[in-house]
Formats: C-alpha cells, structure tokens, sequence
C-alpha cells in the first residue's frame, strides 16, 4: 500500500500515522519529494481499510498495490480451478460447461421439452428459473417451489444437472438437490446471502453485479469462499453503459483478465448481456474465443410465448446451430493457444 | 405502448400479435408507413411485458409510453407525499429532514455523543450503521444486534429519531424500534427484502443502487407500496461513472426528475456520493438548491479512527458549519421558488 | 416518428403542431389513449429535428422509429460494401484486413524494420502514427510531415498500403499519398473535418469516439458519406465505462450491431481498447469470432522504448503468434457461419 | 510516481527501468515488500510518459503522484484566475458570469431581441452560436460567418460582450472581434484547435467532453495555456452517463473538484446538461450553490420554432424568473461560505 502525503506535513502529523500502521504489525517506508512524500506500507496489507488511511487529514491518496482478496487470488493459489458439479461433468482448465435452458420454469412438459433438446444439442447443464428477480412488481415473479421441483423432473428425465437462481438465503433448503445454485447480478453484493451460501459445499455460479467491477466480482467470490466453499463459478453477463443497441456492453475483456487475477473459472452470458436473440450466436463464438471455460444461453421451445426475455430467447434449433459453431470455435481456440 | 413493425410484414403474423395483445383486454390501433408499420397500444399496459412483445420477431422495437409505475406516480396522485416519521418529526412537501450520524455505531460513548452533536446542530434524525455492506469480508462488518441497541439508547437520551440499514428481511423483528429502516443502494433490487418491508407499517428509506436508472428506483418503491406500505422516502446517493475524482458522480437533476414522475420525497445523500468529507458541504448546499427535501450526512467524532468511511465523515463542528449554510440556502431556494 | 402527447392537451395545440409537421411534407395519424394520445408521422422523418419537436411544450416524447441515417443504413443498401484500398487489397464481404504497426513513426530503420516483419507475418497494411493526438501537451506529439515522409518509404519497401491518423483538415494535401485516412476517436465527431474527407475519393477508417453510440459512429459515417465519400471503413475500439482494469471496453457487440444497421466493413482495435499487450490475443481472436472484417493492431521493435503507447505493443513475433490465431479462428468462423 | 514491480523480478532488469528513469534526470528509490517491491521517482515527473513506464515488462503499475497539469495547477497558483472579458466584465474569484442567448443565431431580430431580453434580466454576456456541430449531416449548421455578424450587431446594441463556439482553427480569422471564444464538448480534444487557439491573447471558454474526465479538461486546459494564453474558463456541461431522464448528467461535484485542484473559474451549462427547459431553473440554483462562477443558459424568443435546442431553451421570461432565483442563491451562498 502506497501512501501519498503533502511533503510540507508536519512531522508529528506524519508519525501519528506510521504510528497507527505500525501498531497493525506493518512496515513503513518514506521516499521524500519535492511536493509529495510517499509512505509505502509493507505486510499484509488486506489488514487495512483504505477508507480509515483516507480519513487522516494528511494523507491525499491511498492505492492498494495487493489486491485484498486472497483465496480468490491467482498469486497464491496458481493452478486453475476445476469445479466438480458431478463426476461428469467438470468445468474450469480445459474443461467447458454449456449451459442452457429457459429464462423461467413454466410447466412441466415445457422445462422437460427443452431439456431434452438441448442435451441433444450438446448442453451439459441445464439452467432454468424458479424465484425470477423482475424489475416490475407486476411481472412474472417465477414458479418458485413448484419450479424447482419442475426442474428436479427435468434432471430426472434426462440427467443433466441443473442450474437455478436463488434469491435470499431462507430458500436455501429448498436447494438441496439443485446441482449449481446461481446468485444473480441483482445480488452480486448481497452480503448476507453470500456468507450463507459460503457454508455451503455446492457449486455457485456467481454473477458480476450490472456495475460492478472485475475486482468487486472476485471480492463477492472471497466472501463465499472465506466462509469455506471454495467451489466458485465467475459469470461475465454485460455492464451497463450508456449504449443503448444492446441491453447491456458484454465486457469479453473480462474473460483475459480474471484469468489473469484469479485461478476460478469464468462463464460467459450473452444472453442477458446483449439482450437480443440473433446477437447471441456471434457473442457465444466471441466468448469461447476469448478464452471462457462455459456458457450460459437462454433457450425457449416458444420464445414469444415466453413468460420472461422471450426476445433474448433461442429455438431449440437455433440453439442447435450455435453449439456447432461453438465446438469449431473452441478447437480452433485451443489449436491458437497450443 | 407503441410497437413498431417492418411494414412488408405478412398480415397474418400481425393478426397473431394484434391478438395476442387484444386478449389482454387492451386496444390495438395500426398506422402505416413507407418502411415501417406503427401499432399503438391503448388501455393498461402495465399488464404487458415489454420482452415478451420483443420476442414476437416481426417487432422491431418497443416502446412503453406510460410509465409502468402506479403507485408512486405523480399522474395519479398528484399531491406530494409527506412522510410521517413521528408526529413531531416529517418528510415532504415543505417538511425538510436533516439526518445525521456515525457510518457505523462502535460504541455507546460515540453514538450518543455524535447523536447530542448533530441534534444541537439542527439534525432532525440521527443516522447509524449496525448492518454494514461491505465489499470485502476482511472490513468490519458493524455492531448488528448491539448496534441496534446503541442507537435506541441515543434515541432515549436525545429524543431523534433513529435511521438504519437492513440488509436481509431475516433481521426485521430487531429493527421494531427503529424509526426509518434503510435499504442500501446494493439492496435496491433486492426484491424478496423489499417485498417482506412491504408488509411493514414504517417508513422506508430506499436508497438509488448505483447503476440504477431513475425509473428502477420508482419501481423499487413500488415494490414496497403495491405491498402495502407507502411510506418511501427515495434517496440519490451517487451513480457510478467514469470519473473517478468523487467515489460516484452525485446525480442532482434528479431530484427535479423523481419530483416530476412521483409525489414521494426525496432526500440526497452528499457525502456517499462524494467519498471525500470537503465536498460535502458545497454538495449538500447544492442539494437543497435542487429542491431536496432532505440530506443524509455522516458525522463522526473522530473520523480518522472510525470503524468505516471516515473520509467522507464530517466532525460534529464541520456538521454545524454545513447545518448553517444549509439552512441559508433553504431560506433562498423557498424565496426563489415562491 | 411517434410524439407522445397528454390526452388532455387543447386541440388546438395539438392542431398546431400537426399543422407544422405537415407544412414539411410528412402525414401524421392521431391514436387516442386513457392518458396519452400517439401521434404517428409517416414519410421521411429525417428532415424533421427531434429537438425542435421537443420544443413544443405538449410533447412529453418523441420517438424516431426510422434511424436518420441514409447512405450508410443497410435498409437502403442491403448489400455489404467492399472498400477497394489498393486492387490486391480489399475489406469487407468476406475479404478481411489486418492492419499492423507501431503506434507512433519513429525513424525510418524502426517503421521499414517493422513492416517488413508484419508483412511476413500476414499484415495487408501498414498502420503508423504521424500526427499523434496525445491528452498531455508535454508529451511526444509524432514526427508529423516527416513521419509520412518515412511512412511512404516503409510503403515502397514493402509494398504495403499505409494507414495513418489525420488531426486537421489543414493537413489534407500532406496525405495524398496515403492509401486510408484514419479518423481517430477524438476526432469522430470534428464535422468540419468529416466534411472534408467527403470530398475525397480515398477510404477513411472512423473510429468510434470514446463516449459515442453506435448510432452516432454511423451519423458521423454519414457526413463524409454525405459530402461524397462512400469508402467509410468502421471501427470499434472500446468505450468509456467505469471499469478500470483495462483503459477501455471493447463493445464486441458492436460488430454484429453495426452489420445490421449498415453496409459498412467493421474493424476492431483490440491494442487501444484493452491498453494491454497481454490481452491483444484473446481480444483479436473474439474480435474474429464476432464477425469483424478486420483488426487494427499495434506492433514495435522494442516496445519498452516506444515513444508512445509501448505498454499495448506487441513484438513482432507475438504479432506472427496472434495473426496466425487469426487464421485459425476466421477459418472456423466461415465455416461455423456456413 | 511510484512504480510497482513484483519483487522477484531480476535485478538487472530492475537496473534498466530504474537507469532509464534516472538518465531523464530524475531520482528513484526502491522500498520491498513480499510481493511486490515499490520504485518511487522524484522530480519533474511530466517529463515521463506512464505509457513508456507500463512497456516494460516487469512493470505491474504505475501511479502518478503529481498530477501532470501544472499552469492550470493551483499547487503552482494558488491565487484564483480573474478572467478579463472586458474592463466592466470579468468571471473569476467572485465575479459572476451570467451568459445567456439562444443556442443558434437565426435573424438579425431573433438576436437582438434575445440580447435586450436577456440583459434586462440580468445577463452579463450574449451567447449565440454561428457554427454549430450537429450530429446529423442533415440538421441545420448554422448561420456560420453571416452568425457572427448578427451577433456583432447584437453587441453593439446592447453593450454585452459574446460568447460563440469555434469549429476549426481556419475559422480563427473569423473570430477576431468576439469576445470569448468557446470550444465545445466535442472539441474538447482538437488539440490541433487548441494549440492554434494558445496562441490568441482572448478568452477561451472550454467545455468538459461528454466522456472526459476532469484531468482531462485541465490537460486540455493546458494545451492552450502551455501555448500562451492563460484565459481559460472551464465549463462543466453534463457528462454521458447510462441515465436517461436527462440527456446527460451534470456532474456538480466537478465545480469543488476543479476548485481545488486549479485556480481557473469554472461555470456550469444546465440547458445542455438537462436537454430539458423546466430542469434548467433547479439546476442552475443548485450550480451556483455548489461554487460555480458563472452559468451558461439557452435563451429563445420562440422556443418550438427554434432551429436547434429548442427543447432545453427558456423563453425570456423564464430566463427572468431564474436569473433572479440565482441571485438570491448566491447571496445565500456567499454568506454561507463566509
């Protein structure tokens, strides 16, 4: 941690500070210039609260050279994650997940329908929404309990794994026998949620909030895994700028860089992301291209019938047609990156 | 709600949409163009999901002309809304809040010490962390239980009314004494908690999550008041933005914006929105110029060795030099007005 | 166009106003609602101003449902431009560009040396900074006149058609030479000198501004297109948003947006829009998946001593790696897009 | 500057960086910690280039210390700028500027009529623009030089001194009677405009870009004060933002944030900022009330038939009502701030 200070300070002021550091078992270090001295803290850093330094009259800038998150954190834990859902089916360090399936549950023939062709289509994950966060009190709000038990059917029926999103952590037992339990982009900083899910031993896929940074997804991802699950899948879904063409900006740049910050494998939505059902293909290629270890895509057996994002939604068939061109991409990727 | 669509479209296809939308209940109206085909949609379109007509694939955009809010809407409740904290204490319509206080309780010298401050200053609210949202798990996360209890014996010795954050609809019984309970700018769109405060009798201070559009936050409020509950006080505590000379960009056109669309108050949030405690008076000053019915501002009394946000946190003689100014430019802004 | 008016609005206003629409030659058609009233305009609403319609003080809003772009809208041009640079060398419909090289032209060893290695490795043009817009007046601003001078020679020893940045119109007669003129982003809405690379016959690349739509990105194609000039080659090159990691985000969905709204070839610049040498692979390879007809990118001889933007440069043999990456993933692009 | 290296990296590359550093003049010093080790660099740091420090490839990141600005810089001038419109007119260290016209000159009439009105009210300078960047080709451009000679006439009837926008530096010629010479937000960084413009002895009244960030406008004020002319007068107007209530968002926190860090008056533009006629009377207040010097507004005979802007124009009597608004918040603000 670097620490800038006016060089014309009073040195008591100065030494009030080191002082206060130096009592939290850190080091200190002072390079004088001509306008600004420069204090550099060594240690463990994560220690301090960058906002308490700030709040030191003397001090005009704080950065943080380590990042605050640790388990997280590719620096200490070198080796990719690979994220077990079941004995099959893996994801992280070569392995790739293809998830797919409605936006929401909706009947029983429906969610079975759907899973049955994309598993035929090549899907190894099966995601489908009971409990729906909607903007609008007035909207479809999900089928909640029923949903899920809907979804357990369609995992019966045809083995795959399911992927489903919670909302508070009261429902947690009704998750049991969900496979990957999805916390949604709405409560990427629902604090409490995250602790109650870091108790958990399930996988949890984990989505970066509308505008939050890289570094607050992976901060969000230390709460889970400092309460002990260390099972973490990151989702890159879009931020919101001020383009209005697409729902939200698909941030592919993401992908690079939390590959580089963190060992936790990294999925891709281009669903929720652009928002829009034929932009879904060529973002899905970008995705894999860019490095993603899977894919979430919504797929609806009759999108404008859809109870919700119907116009994000994809045909079975069309799905089909994206999960070929996402295999040609995927080798020609690991032959680039060979 | 008007649905635009390319004018080469089979009528059939359109028949299905015109139906589709006329069993709603609603009214269809068709006008032509060269390229395109404009289908107005008349009656109470907050049945309709904007997405669901978007997967329809003739429909080339969308767009809702009424507001998908009821409830909080100005249109239909044309008097402002003066929230009534206590008998003595109110918000709205010429009823200004000055809330003050600690970011977070850390004990009972400070609460009650900062709470004699900020009442002798003017505060007609004393405001105070218990539950605290923080982005890392390593940072302190507040007093919770007793920190509750703190504020109440502030409360007791001082006679002001107490505001604080809840961060999960689980801890509601212990927030029975509080006067305004606070949803934090990460829980806007938490929408299982904004439901269950719904159910409440108390007012609600929800607070603008930081991507969130101004027509999201009225749907937030609608949330709690279609649940029963139309006590919301809506507060702008900063967007988040390119610029990073302030923690977020304070969006003050809202507040002649939120007063447009909604008859709720509004209240505003300098020294969030800021993160640095020498902006907060020219913010706060400003604040009241745009028309705010309230300010929420951090005092400690010692703010390099608070527990969180001290940089931001004004010392209790800052707090009456803003108190002062504050109430020179109400004086102004009321004649400006008039 | 839609102009949403209130429903209680006098007809006489509203007379006026569709009487001034109609003076310029457009129908209009009135659909009545509980609250609003719709008015439809019908012909070519680009003549019409949005703001002016705004003006009228019954509008509440004014929608254009038509986009207010002509030459560059695939409606009217559904075919895809080719821009022909030199016979041999082409882009757009399947015929990809890669353009390559330093960011600034330095001397005449180090941009020979260059184009020599990025033509061996695959590059069809040459791209080098003469004239170098740079946010600090105290730093390297290109070596101007001279830099063209050697630009031409790195042409005439390689063969390879050059790309180089125009800062004021003033500077036109200097690029007669120069096979593609590049508009850089700060410069993407400077009319005046739009207007007057409309009046040439050579193709200019326009780089999205750092806060511009994609909407605007093509109203800024349509001023040169307008003046004349119909070889517009577009180029996305990350956004502005709040986050940090890396300078810019690269809006790949960009690419297939810009393919449905226009004819015009798309190019993306993965070294601007990541600042980050490490990430130009990935974002290259995305760039391909999503559909770009081409890529711009920066390569040196010795980036640490580049006198501008060293930390986004590649070397020439990672160029060689990423542009044989390329070659992989448009391969499996062609054919995932069969 | 501090440089931050990882602390295993070898030290004969440590010694290029560091030689590299210290043969431009300046001094290093190295502080280690366990990760990462820290390179302070003391000295007149603007003669490094952050881009040149990042390309070497032990480098994980550069801080500047000392902003890279240093005439606009209030640590070099810590007395605030008076700027000098005419002997009766200056902006500055509590000289208000209140500048009102229309957005586009029209008539001989329409300007002179805005002229009386507006100085009537109060108004200290005439705004008016002769050549106006529209986003579309097909928009009105303005009167360009016939402009400028209806605004000369306007000065000459009344008195007041004008305030009009330059698009190119051949136009400067053009220019020379006008009193202070804009350059708008899409200009911001034409730095061929502004080198040409340092060279004039006139004011110059620059305005924040859409997506600039506020060292950026004082780079760009640097520009033209490195060239020579150190009347400079900022202008914040509304920065691109995902909010769409208004048509940018004015960030006020810019006025204390510019105080601080320079010693230039700053004014606000809330008809440009809002886009929206009745938000331009709060926002004004509340500029004013957060330090601004001045203010910018749009003033129009006939607002619905005005050929640009007319949607955020006041009518003269608007103009009144809010001028007199801003003068008893100032009194306000001036006693508040004693």
């Amino acid at each position: 941690m670097i620490i800038i200070i006016n060089s014309k300070t009073k040195p008591e002021k100065v030494n009030d500070l080191v002082n206060w550091i130096e009592r939290k078992g850190l080091k200190t270090h002072i390079t004088e210039g001509d306008y600004q001295n420069i204090i550099g803290v060594i240690g463990d850093t994560s220690r301090i609260d960058e906002d308490q330094v700030k709040s030191f009259d003397i001090v005009e800038a704080v950065k943080r050279v380590s990042e605050p998150f640790k388990q997280a954190n590719r620096k200490f834990h070198p080796h990719d994650t690979v994220v077990e859902v079941t004995p099959e089916v893996k994801i992280g360090h070569g392995n790739f997940g293809l998830i797919a399936g409605p936006c929401s549950v909706e009947s029983e023939e429906q969610i079975i329908f759907v899973a049955q062709s994309v598993k035929a289509a090549g899907a190894t994950m099966l995601r489908g929404g009971a409990f729906k966060p909607r903007t609008s009190p007035y909207d479809f709000q999900g089928l909640k309990a029923e949903g899920l038990k809907l979804l357990l059917e369609a995992k019966k029926a045809t083995g795959l794994p399911i992927v489903t999103e919670i909302m508070s952590a009261e429902h947690i037992p009704l998750f049991e026998n969900v496979d990957v339990i999805q916390v949604g982009a709405r409560n990427m900083q629902n604090f409490e949620l995250l602790k109650e899910l870091g108790k958990l031993n399930k996988p949890i896929l984990l989505k970066r909030g509308l505008a939050n940074t890289i570094k607050e997804l992976l901060m969000s991802a230390e709460y889970i895994m400092s309460s002990g699950n260390e099972n973490v899948i990151l989702c890159e879904r879009g931020i919101r700028t001020y383009e209005t063409a697409t729902r939200n900006t698909l941030d592919l740049s993401a992908v690079p860089v939390l590959h580089e910050l963190s060992h936790l494998p990294v999925v891709v939505d281009p669903s929720h992301a652009t928002g829009v059902a034929r932009y879904v293909k060529p973002m899905a290629m970008a995705a894999v291209a860019s490095g993603a270890d899977g894919l979430i895509i919504e797929v609806h057996n009759d999108p404008p019938h859809a109870l919700s994002d119907g116009a994000q939604s994809l045909r079975p068939e069309q799905f089909a047609d994206v999960s070929r061109a996402i295999s040609l991409i995927r080798k020609a990727t690991i032959e680039a990156n060979a």
